[in-house]
C-alpha cells in the first residue's frame, strides 16, 4: 500500500490550467508538497504550474508508481491497460459515475475492477478525494481549499472516510479552529478495489497514527474488518451512515453502498471495541480526545469542577447517561476545599467554586480545589468548566501538572467569549487539553475515553 | 409583577465602589439601562458611582417599589421589616447563604418568605442572579460582564433559570456570537416565593415574549404549572436539572431543590406541549429555532440540499430518529433539478449539488434546486448544507423569498472557516435563518418545531 502513500513518481490524467476545475487543484495539491516527480497528462497544454505536460500517459518517458485519475469514467478500461505497460502500481480515481451512478457505471466499475485485478493493479476510488499524509505534506486530492498548505501540522489521527467532505472542506474547518491535527486521510468513495479492511490494517501498523477515525456507509468484508478492529489497541471510531431506511436508501446513490443491517453492525462493534458515534463533530471530537489522553484507569469515578451549579448539576445528570460514576470525595478533599469555601457551604462533588471565588478570588480557590481533587484516589478524571475571568496561564500550567502527576484525564468545557475566548482556547489546546463546546460532549468523550480504556488498555 | 420588572425606584442594598464585588456590579448595571430614581445603600460611602449613598434603607427619604439585596443573609429579617414601613413592594434577594446552605439557612428563609407574606412583600431568589429585560435595558443583576451594554438587543425569546450561568457568563457568550436575542431573563435561585409559575403566567401574558425558555432543578406547583403551559401557545422549552440521582443530588446542594420523579416530569412535560432539552446550548439552539420559525405546517417531509454526499447521508439517518419524514420528490422536481445536474446523476433527496456545481457553477444549480424544493409539495421544511465557496447575498435574499413564499422552514447547517465564516454566518442571522454547528442539531431543532406546530399551531 505504500506505493499510493508514499510513490515514486506520480502522473496526474485531466490536469488543466483552470481553477475553476479539480483537475487544477489535485495537480497544485500534489506539487505544493510532494517532493517526488510528476508528470501532469493533458494534450490541450504544453505545461501546466511549470511542470512539462503530457498529452498521454504513453509519452510518459519514465516510469512511476502512481495515476491519479480525474477524466471522464468511460477512459478507465484503456487507462488501466496503459497503465500495466507503464509498470504503474496504483490508481486514485477521482472522477466520479461509476457504480453510483447508474447500472452501466456499476458495469463499467466491474469490468476495470477485473482488469486491474489481472494486471496487479491496486484502484483507490472511484468517486473519491483521494489521500492525505500531512507528515509527508501529501494531499493527493481535488480540494479547492488550499488552506491546508498553512494550517496543517503532523497529528496522530488518520481516518478512512466514504465522504468528500470528511477530508476536504470540513476537515478543513475542523483543523483551522485547532486542538486537532491528523496523520492520514484515506478518502475512499466507492472502494471498488482498496476498502477499509486494507486501510485499516495499513493504519494499525503505521507508526505515524495513534487513533482511527472512520465514516462508512458499508463494510464490504465484515468479518476481517472485525477481526482486525479486535486485534488492535488503537482506538477505532466510527461515524456509520445508512443508520435506517432514510440514510441506506441515500448511502446506494452516494457510493453505491449497501449500509447493511444496522443493529448487527452496531452490536459487532460492541464486541469488537469500536466506539460508535452518530455526527461529524462529533466524530471529531472523541477522535480528539483519544488523540489527547493517551491513559486512563477508569477505576474510580469523575469530579466535576465548575464555576455554575447549574452547570454541574446538567453535567452529573449526562454522567450516568454516558456510563460514568460521578465520585464520592473523601474526607481529605472536603477538608482541603473547605479552606478556600464560604463557611455556610459544604464542599461537594459536582464542585462548585463560584462563591468560594467570590470569597477569596480564583488565584486562591482554583489551585488549591484542583490539586485536592486530583489528589483524591476515589477521583479517577476530572471535568472543568472554566470561565474567561478565572484562569490565567500559570494555572492552567499548574492543572497540567497535577494531570501528569496522577495521569487523570482533564476534560474541559469553556465559557468565555470574543478574541479572549479564542486566544484562551488555544492556551488550553497547546497543553493538550480537550475542550468541547457542550457539556454533554465532555461526559459521552470521557465515557468513550472510559469504555475503550477499561477494555483495551493503553497502547504499549 | 410589574414592580420586579418595571419598578418605581430601587434601592441597592450592599453597593460597594470595590469592581471585585457583585455589589458594584448591581448598581453599576442598574444605572447603566434603568431610567428611574436610584438609591445606593452602604455605610461606608457618601457616594458611589456619582449617585448619593444612603447609610440604611430607612434613610432614603423617598419611597421605592424595588430592593435589591446583597449584602449577607442574616441581616434578611430585618431588611424586610424596614421594606414594609417603607411600602417597598419586591425585594430581590441575590445573596447566597439561605436554604442551599445549611439547616440554619433553610429556617432563615421560612422565616422571610412568612415575613414577607405578612406584609404584602413579594421575594424575589435568595440564591440568584436577578432579572434582565433587554427592551428596557434593565439588568437588576451582579453580573460582572458589562458586555450587555454593547451587545445586547431586544429579542423575542425569555428565560426563567435556576443557574446563574445561564443569565450571566454563557448568556454573555451566546448573544455575543449572534443568531439569538432575548427579552427577559428571569434567575429565580431557591425560588422561596416568585417561582416558576408565577413568571410563566406573566411571560405567557408578555407582549414581547414569543418563545419561552427554563432551566429548573425542580418544579414547585406542578399542577398549576403544567395547566399554564397547556394554556399558551407559545413554545416552552425546558432543561430540567436533576434528571438522574447524580443531579439530583447536586440540585439540593445548589438551590435546595427537590429534582423530582423524572419519568413522571417528562411525561407531563409532553402532555403539557413542554419540549424537554438536555444541555445548555441545545436549549439555546431550540430557542433561536422557534424565536426564528414562527410557523410550520409540518404535513409532508423534509428536503435536505447538501454539497456533501455523506453530509447528506448522516442528516438522514438523523431525520428518523427525530421523528421526520424524507420527502419524497415529486416528478416535476426531479426534472427540473436534473436540468442542471450532470446526466449520469439521477437527483434524489438527499439533494447532493456537489457534481453539478463541479459542471455548472453555483449560481446556477443552487437557485434553481432550491426553487424546484421549496416548489415541491411534498417538501414541508428544508434542511441546507452551505459551504464557504457556494453561496453569496444574492443567493440568500433569493432563499429567504422563497421561504417567505412558501411558509417553510429552512434550516441551515454551514461549514467554512476564519473570518469569512463569522461572516457569512452574520448574513444568515440577517436574514433570520436559524444556523447550527452540528448537522444532528438542525434536524433536532426541525423536530422540536415538527412536534410544537403538529400540537399547538402558531400563535395568533
Amino acid at each position: 500500500m505504500d506505493f499510493f502513500f508514499k510513490p515514486d513518481g506520480i502522473a496526474v490524467l485531466g490536469a488543466t490550467i483552470n481553477p475553476g476545475k479539480g483537475g487544477f487543484h489535485i495537480l497544485d495539491n500534489v506539487i505544493s508538497g510532494y517532493n517526488g516527480r510528476v508528470f501532469p497528462v493533458n494534450p490541450k497544454y504544453q505545461t501546466i504550474l511549470e511542470h512539462t505536460c503530457y498529452p498521454d500517459l504513453q509519452s510518459i518517458p519514465e516510469d512511476f508508481d502512481l495515476v491519479i485519475y480525474f477524466i471522464p469514467a468511460r477512459f478507465l478500461p484503456d487507462t488501466i491497460k496503459i497503465c500495466a505497460e507503464k509498470k504503474v502500481k496504483g490508481i486514485i480515481i477521482e472522477s466520479a459515475g461509476f457504480a453510483e451512478a447508474s447500472e452501466n457505471g456499476m458495469q463499467l466499475q466491474r469490468e476495470c475492477v477485473a482488469l486491474a485485478k489481472e494486471n496487479n493493479i491496486r484502484l483507490w476510488g472511484p468517486n473519491c478525494m483521494g489521500l492525505i499524509d500531512s507528515h509527508l505534506r501529501h494531499v493527493f486530492s481535488f480540494m479547492y481549499w488550499d488552506a491546508w498548505k498553512k494550517i496543517m501540522k503532523p497529528g496522530n489521527i488518520s481516518l478512512i472516510v466514504q465522504s468528500g467532505m470528511l477530508s476536504a472542506g470540513f476537515l478543513m474547518m475542523i483543523l483551522e479552529r485547532g486542538g486537532i491535527q491528523i496523520s492520514k486521510v484515506c478518502s475512499i468513495g466507492n472502494k471498488c478495489d482498496v476498502n477499509e479492511s486494507d486501510l485499516l490494517e495499513y493504519l494499525i501498523l503505521d507508526p505515524d497514527t495513534d487513533v482511527i477515525g472512520m465514516y462508512l456507509e458499508s463494510i464490504v468484508d465484515g468479518r476481517r474488518f472485525m477481526e482486525l478492529a479486535k486485534s488492535t489497541k488503537k482506538p477505532i471510531v466510527i461515524l456509520k451512515g445508512g443508520r435506517n431506511r432514510y440514510g441506506a436508501g441515500a448511502a446506494i446513490s452516494h457510493t453505491a453502498s449497501l449500509a447493511g443491517d444496522n443493529n448487527i453492525i452496531q452490536s459487532a462493534f460492541r464486541q469488537a471495541g469500536i466506539i460508535p458515534v452518530y455526527d461529524a463533530h462529533e466524530l471529531m471530537d472523541v477522535l480528539s480526545g483519544f488523540a489527547k489522553v493517551k491513559e486512563y484507569k477508569p477505576d474510580g469515578g469523575t469530579a466535576i469542577l465548575t464555576f455554575s451549579g447549574g452547570g454541574g448539576i446538567i453535567t452529573a445528570d449526562f454522567l450516568e447517561d454516558f456510563g460514568l460514576n460521578l465520585a464520592k470525595l473523601n474526607n481529605k478533599t472536603i477538608s482541603m476545599i473547605q479552606d478556600v469555601f464560604p463557611a455556610w457551604m459544604k464542599p461537594s462533588n459536582p464542585v462548585d467554586i463560584w462563591p468560594a471565588i467570590e470569597l477569596n478570588g480564583p488565584k486562591k480557590v482554583l489551585p488549591a480545589t484542583l490539586a485536592a481533587l486530583m489528589n483524591d484516589p476515589n477521583v479517577d478524571s476530572l471535568i472543568v468548566h472554566f470561565f474567561g475571568l478565572t484562569v490565567d496561564r500559570e494555572q492552567l500550567a499548574g492543572l497540567v501538572r497535577l494531570r501528569e502527576e496522577f495521569k487523570k484525564p482533564v476534560i474541559v468545557w469553556l465559557v468565555g467569549f470574543g478574541e479572549a475566548y479564542s486566544e484562551m482556547k488555544k492556551e488550553f489546546y497547546a497543553f493538550d487539553l480537550p475542550v468541547f463546546t457542550e457539556m454533554g460532549r465532555c461526559v459521552s468523550v470521557l465515557g468513550a475515553l472510559k469504555r475503550h480504556y477499561s477494555k483495551k488498555g493503553s497502547v504499549e
